[in-house]
């Protein structure tokens, strides 16, 4: 087992990462005591490993209650924030329960949100099942749903209380969401760490192929690189957008295909297509260095280019990205392999441009 | 025009007490800027003012928009809530905008409640309309919904950036409103200042008269009670919940009687009737400081005692109360006049008989 800490001064937290961890009631114990107990997973997950879970809680006397959502990003609605909400009032939980997310991105971002907002706050742990969710969303704090008009566009910052990641439970995770998965860690080196990058091309194979050393170590370093950006700026005032590198292209694809036709990381991988691209654009990045993320890209098994769009609506859709300030769009681009940076220092006429290339083709 | 400091690091802000300054731009200036704007009003309170604050925030060349919701508590719902969000998303507000709340304290919390979530986080700033919002609700952060199983149990802690509070709103607002507000302005002075409640006694007849020199003490006071309060303990880990006096009591009423039938300041005030004849029967307040508490309640038009309802549903309403922790129900009550204590120290049959009394009469 490693342990990685996300340094939040009052709010920090431990990330434990180990192969088996699911559930290990010693870990969580710290956090729940006596505690009233809700647990959120969905239909694809809760089969799996809702069980392992709940009787490995249910040691210590106190009440533990679960909630089944439908499986999909066409369920991150404040419908499904709802239905747990109505649980927990229905169930009359006190401020002092806790709310566990056991289960993907999306299982992660809803739950975290309801606890956010039920009695204006309860803990929360993360236990995360997927790939990408064990790279990514299950650390940082940022929870919430989409709107009709835009992807995560209502939410809130709230920090589990404790991360446990068992990479065990990758075993069961289709091919297609392992692949999205590595675009959060690919995400992870191109901001920060070429020497992070090269493993990943080196080691892609094996990636794929689920080796258990190269998986761990994968999480790891993209826990690391995720939780120093996060401790230097939990709000998103600066820096931890960089971590959204390909992600206002990315939600862009989402918005326009509709939630769910690709997989967010899918949409991300083609976003840091994008991004490499209109890097090498604005001549920021060589032609050596966006084919390296595009063959890496392709060798993950993600999407390398956008879907054929309308791209009006599609540069509509990335107006709206949060990012957007003073009404000035800024996008996470790429000076190198390793180093990203929030810019607004671009021709908005050479991104439409750029746009439409990349959608006609 | 007086300022009030709330002190609370990065998060501090100034409320702004004085007649005629409902809008004044340069007050808003410093935390506007040239930002998108929202302003968010009611069914009652926009016909009085909205056009007043629109046309002040017009001059500085940014976008303007408003929303008109419902009047009422009944529509504190998260369907209010969605209404501002679709227009914040319809409109393409990015995260720097800065949503206006302009009316009582149902418009306040609903809309800080929605400024808490879009974008995960947006300004916001309170123009409180009504005596209640102006004394209490508009200070302190707390924002939020009711849920069909409680009141303000869903919600978030959102600091305002500023309050501007004109009493002149006041020379609009129902007698009722006027009395439900004074429950506020009464509990503060129970809690903390002694002094201040002797005032009330005196007073009580101007301030029904709606005398300025005696509202504009009774707001500053208040205000000041409350955002030293709130400054000590943000997120109502301790001593925050004092503020809660007679609301406990008061949300079971509200929530048992439907919401709506009663104002929330008559509910506080049939509340803090209960909280201080309970601490009465405790032995922790004199019958002669019972006496005065019930006297001045009268005095400012409030009820003194509860409608009559089932025992058993409401101590099962009490039950849901937020101050619960572990299982036990705490309460604000009185060891004396100026003096609140947050306790769990009753015996749960003597509140039970307490209760079935009260409600029977």
């Amino acid at each position: 087992m490693r342990t990685i800490t996300v340094e939040l001064g009052e709010y920090s937290y431990p990330i434990h990462i180990g192969d088996g961890l699911l559930g290990r009631r010693d870990l969580l114990e710290p956090h729940i005591g006596g505690r009233d107990l809700l647990v959120v997973t969905n239909a694809t997950v809760g089969p799996l490993y809702l069980d392992r879970v709940l009787g490995r809680l249910a040691g210590g006397g106190q009440r533990v209650e679960s909630v089944v959502l439908p499986d999909g990003e066409a369920y991150k609605t404040m419908a499904s924030v709802t239905t747990i909400l109505d649980a927990l009032v229905a169930g009359r939980f006190a401020r002092d329960c806790v709310v566990l997310a056991l289960g993907g991105g999306v299982v992660g971002d809803i739950t975290g949100f309801a606890a956010a907002i039920y009695q204006r706050g309860v803990d929360f742990i993360q236990l995360p099942t997927t790939l990408l969710a064990q790279v990514d969303s299950s650390v940082g704090g940022k929870t919430g749903i989409n709107h009709p008009g835009g992807k995560n566009l209502v939410g809130a910052f709230h920090q589990p209380v404790c991360v446990v990641t068992d990479p065990g439970t990758l075993r069961t995770l289709p091919d297609r969401e392992l692949s999205a998965g590595l675009a959060e860690v690919l995400k992870a080196a191109l901001i920060a760490d070429g020497g992070f990058f090269s493993w990943i091309e080196a080691q892609a194979g094996a990636l794929l192929a689920r080796e258990a050393e190269a998986l761990g170590h994968a999480i790891r370093r993209s826990c690391e690189i995720k939780a120093a950006v996060v401790a230097a700026d939990e709000r998103e005032h600066g820096q931890r957008a960089l971590l959204n590198l390909g992600h206002t292209f990315g939600h862009a694809i989402e918005l326009r295909m509709g939630y769910g036709q690709w997989l967010h990381g899918e949409a991300v991988g083609a976003g840091i297509g994008m991004a490499a691209r209109f890097s090498q654009r604005l001549g920021w990045l060589s032609a050596a260095d966006a084919g390296r993320v595009a063959t890496v890209l392709a060798r993950l098994g993600l999407p390398v280019k956008p879907p054929a769009l309308d791209p009006e609506s599609f540069l509509a859709a990335m107006a709206m990205d949060k990012k957007v300030k003073a009404g000035q769009l800024r996008l996470v681009l790429l000076p190198g392999i390793g180093e990203g940076r929030v810019t607004a220092d671009f021709n908005l006429r050479e991104l439409r441009d750029f746009v439409r290339g990349e959608l006609g083709s």
